[in-house]
């Protein structure tokens, strides 16, 4: 950290700073400019207030100069992170694609759904039984029910499952059901929730918040691997913008940024990403030639009476072509892609 | 709800779409136009998916004619709601203050910090036991301990007590201690915790997300309404927007919309609003200017070293020059503010 | 500028930049920490490319220690710039009003209008000559037609007159007409018109862009005032937001942050800040209070029938009551108001 | 346009309507529902003001049931248009890379950037004479004599010049010397500048606004197109969100919005989009795989040496890398990339 003095800023106010930072531990390299003073901060700066620090009389700005987070940091570990899932690999040379229902709806739309995205190629079922819906008037998921349908349906097809864990209070009804536990966009900063996710043993899959930047989503992967869960996967799944003509804006750049930053996987969910049927697969196209691990993609038998999601739910066989396409652009990156039954 | 269909859009599209919406149980009052059809809808569409008729051939457009919030409109109660907290009212003719320190830190800065805000004009006492931190290093909050000092302080000086509650899993501890719970930003959207706070019986400040619209706040009070709850105050405090001089962006004009809107009282908080002391005093002025029926503030007698929030705090003095000036705005508005200590 | 290279960033490196910088004429003061190295430059820095030196291998930041616009910052000039247009000081004590239509329309529109905002307190007359629309198929006024007519008005009721010049091809011709050229918020950044401002000798009033920082105003102003135009007025006129209820959101702490940052005046505009006429007022208000040194409002005595902006103009009484409260809030501030025709 | 009234709006309130859109010269469709009234307008409702209408007594909300652009809708022109300029399609069958330095500095590298974006498969070779810049104080480009050195090197490589134009004072100098004429982000709303365009006959390349819309981009195409010029290319080059990693957040998901709504071809612009060098090729990769019609890189033979734009411009032998995997991609779509030099 580096604490940039005003011009001219008198010594009171320098030994203001200096007397400040002493009582907290740091040690202080300062340098006298022709203009101004810069103190460069030695020792653990973790704690340190910066808007604090920057609020002093004659502190023109305080600079950090390193990342806030540490365990997620491809500094603190260059190799990539791959989550074991079963025997499905996330993070690897495999592009793998996570693929289901919104949510479980029926006994007969659940077995559809994981027969039709098995055949095209999906390694994991994603499915809901909890859904957060902004009205308290929608649909809100049929719970434990849609749990065992998904698990079932996902053992029938040699599938891992992920479904979304809405709360710290239904973290061990889905650890009994489900091999990852999907942490929503609106939890993303729930920091009592991290906490507890830290102390699980099961992969996280984080959702980027709405309008959160990479920071802050890296953070609080922070937060679930400082509890000692180092499975964490980052996804990508679009950010508010002025744009409404899309639900959301999917930030493919924050792919290879975040592949840059971390040594987490990171995948792409171009279903919430765009909210529009006929735009998923040129964003799903985007996501892979960009570098994602993987893909989050919602599909339904029969959008038209899905109850949740329908309009940005692929058909089968919209994913089946699809899947096709991420082959050949998965080995641009030297990647392969769903080896098995799509051959 | 209606139905707009694209220009010349076959009878087999519009026969699509009436089914659909038969099997909804929904009437349909049809208009054939002399380039397109619409449907109007009759009966109840609160359950029916905009987007997903959007997505259905044919259709150009989903409109819906009344807001998706309903105890929360003041179309349903077009009286002004007062929240009664003991001897305080919040939406009536009287401006309240909510002040204090961001975390409760010590005994002696606890005290010291009550009486300051009482003597400034503060009817409510306000401080934080669990704090939502980004970073996973940063101080989290003195817990139940804290809370305790703050109650005693409140009592002590006779003022209210309000105090954030991060999760369901807190509910129950910081409803034996305080007066209103408070919901913070990242928290706005956690639905099954607004479930679970619809079915207490302390009055609940609902502040809106960082980055959420006024419908978006509006139907998370819903959440909280809906569960029986009838007693929530609504919070602008500040909004993510490009401009990173300020922390966040206060949106002053949700003050005035928001009253429009809904029966719900509305408060303001400019130390989150802005993060810096000096521009706490023009938005608190600015926020009873437009209307606000209460601030919410933070005060430390020594901000340089608080543990939180400090760049944001107020001086106890600062918070005194300020309501005398908030006592003249909020007469230009016909409003009384801290009739008793302040005179 | 301070060049922080990253930890055990090799001696190639380092040598790399300093050579770099040695090229551009810089001066380095260069100090080996224990994990780091950080070079501060001294001399000109202006013309260095932050980003470019970001991008060299080993570089962990640049830090720009001196904010990038000189002319326009209060540091360079402490004591507050006041505008004189005629016999108005805009930025001294009082607060001034500046009032009229969207856009001339009519004579008969033009002159109600003037008169009914000289009763209400305006010393300065708005209103346009020449259009921004988004849309080509719009009403673009009425030209120079529109300039006679307000010019006119202006004179028979003593107002100084302000409009709209949307490019460089106009400013000869709204010379003639016009006490204050306008810059519309579109061409905040339009670089080569600022320039040809900038040898003007009339008072610019400059709008802040939809989406522009606090910063990039200032530097726009700057283009203005290198140019050898020293009576540059900021106005800050609402900024594109996820909040649609509201045409933009009125940036309220933009007014202190700006009075902080800068010696120009700043005026707010709560007619396109809002767009909805009953928000208009306490935005207004809001705006006094937080510091404005003036407004700037649309009025038009039938909005139902103005040909641009109808849903946001106030009606003449409504202007007038608004100007009552306006002299309360002011005279909080320590500020006069409108002390003539009011009284 | 569809205006919906408040339930029980009394008949005064509609018949005040119904007169406004009759002298308006807009037939009506009246539907008297249950609980509220509904007006269907036929005619000519491009000249209404939709917040105008909005804001008389009893209307609830104002619906626009059409795209307010036309010329540029795909629904007015089904098939794409493709933009010819020499022997070079943008719109066709083949992705086109537009190539070349950030801005013309001197004869040698604008020779060497020519000569290896030609190597790389670039057609068409883009280089600046005129720099918007939002510092005064930046290097503002070397104007005419920057054009001839363009133009100059262009030829004797056999490729189209594209260059930006900054004002319509610099039209008739930019079109001497270059193919296509460039329109940068921040002159997107420019316009009396974009119907001096439309009256050109050389393409035009419209790049979005940091924060338009995709409508407001097209409503500016429309400004051209009405002008009488129908050859534009629409570009997107990032828009701002919050996310300060990368420069700006390149919209992927614009390019298969912007080829639904339009005919217009659509090109995208890493360099700018992400501002980072080793993040243009994922993004160039992702942009072809969600259908763009072409890309406009940065290159530069020095880029540590560069006049501006360094941090973000390619080395040749990146862009030659980067070629290779853009023509598998191109093939995946059914396309062509880069026939001749490549092989």
């Amino acid at each position: 950290m580096i604490v940039v003095m005003e011009e001219g800023a008198p010594a009171t106010q320098i030994a203001h700073v200096e007397e400040y930072l002493a009582e907290h531990g740091v040690r202080i390299h300062r340098v006298d400019g022709t203009t101004r003073t810069v103190l460069g901060l030695i020792g653990d700066v973790t704690t340190l207030d910066r808007s604090l620090i920057e609020s002093f009389e004659g502190v023109y700005e305080v600079v950090k100069v390193s990342e806030p987070f540490k365990l997620a940091n491809r500094k603190f570990k260059p190799e990539g992170t791959v989550v074991q899932v079963g025997d499905v690999r996330i993070g690897g040379d495999e592009v793998i694609v996570m693929a289901g229902p919104c949510s479980a709806e029926s006994e007969e739309q659940v077995f559809a759904a994981a027969a039709a995205v098995k055949r095209a190629g999906a390694k994991i079922f994603r499915g809901g039984a909890f859904k957060p819906r902004s009205s308290p008037y929608s649909f809100q998921g049929l719970g434990e029910a849609g749990l065992k349908l998904l698990r079932t349906a996902a053992n029938e097809h040699n599938m891992q499952l992920i479904s979304e864990v809405m709360d710290l209070s239904q973290i061990d009804l889905l650890e009994k059901y489900v091999d990852i536990l999907q942490v929503g966009a609106r939890n993303m900063q729930n920091f009592t929730f991290l906490k507890e996710l830290g102390k699980t043993r099961k992969p996280i899959l984080l959702k980027r918040g709405m309008s959160a930047t990479i920071q802050e989503l890296l953070l609080s992967a922070e937060y679930i691997l400082a509890g000692g869960n180092r499975d964490v996967i980052l996804c990508e799944r679009g950010i508010r913008t002025f744009e409404n003509f899309t639900r959301n804006t999917l930030d493919i750049s924050a792919i290879p940024v975040l592949k840059s930053l971390s040594h987490l996987p990171v995948v792409a969910d171009p279903s919430h990403g765009t909210g529009i049927r006929d735009k998923v697969p040129p964003m799903a196209r985007a996501s892979v030639a960009a570098g994602a691990d993987g893909l989050l993609i919602e599909v339904h038998h029969d959008p038209d009476r899905a109850l949740c999601d329908g309009a940005q739910s692929l058909l089968p066989e919209q994913l089946k072509a699809l899947t096709k396409d991420l082959k050949t652009i998965a080995a641009v990156l030297g990647r392969t892609f769903a080896s098995s039954p799509l051959d």
